[in-house]
């Protein structure tokens, strides 16, 4: 039961489309990532996705539509939408998701990280 | 699927201690309150609860520690850990938690409202 400051714990993040665990409840994951660049087009089969923007912009491309994130934005990505992130500078995002997650969803590539105990900050 | 922007949804929303959804996701709701004053004290069986100040500052008391919360941080109220939040001055909150979740726990009480699909926003 510890307070959970975003600014500092964004400070202890590294890398981009690195996703780490601050927070778990209800079989659900708090993650904090970084973007910069372009992520993977995926899907998640069963699981619904919630993006919230800290810090600078991002988009989320979809296959029909572009959806751009700004500041105290967010959006949720329904399971089994394709979608693909992209952040032309550095932004940070608070995610929600459930526990089972696979950050690229259907997809494994290059940019896949297996979310585990190791990833809490 | 529309993009939700937390300063505007504030906007609308009038009362204090009065969730409103936001977003649904894993049968999990994303709500907005605005607090003012103190709150009841309650505890949720089941369901474990997660607060992020978006603006303002907030005090969640724990039977022998005061949490408080300042723009930008987080805190997990675990399932069954009374608490009663208190806030000085008025604060905007988001709140994530599953969609049986009663505002007030355990107890009816005058600040109880029903969340249901009439409380979107």
């Amino acid at each position: 039961m510890k307070t959970i400051n975003l600014n500092q714990k964004f400070d202890l993040i590294d890398g981009y489309w690195q996703p780490k665990i601050v927070a778990q409840l209800n079989g659900q994951y708090v993650k904090l990532a970084k973007f910069k660049g372009e992520f993977d087009w995926h899907s998640h089969e069963f699981e619904d996705e919630f993006f919230q923007v800290i810090k600078g912009q991002i988009d989320i491309l979809l296959r029909d539509q572009v959806i751009t994130l700004r500041q105290g934005e967010c959006f949720v990505v329904p399971k089994g939408v394709e979608h693909k992130p992209v952040a032309t500078e550095e932004a940070q995002v608070l995610l929600f998701e459930p526990i089972a997650t696979l950050q690229t969803g259907d997809k494994t590539t290059p940019l896949t990280v297996n979310i585990d105990d190791q990833n809490w900050i």
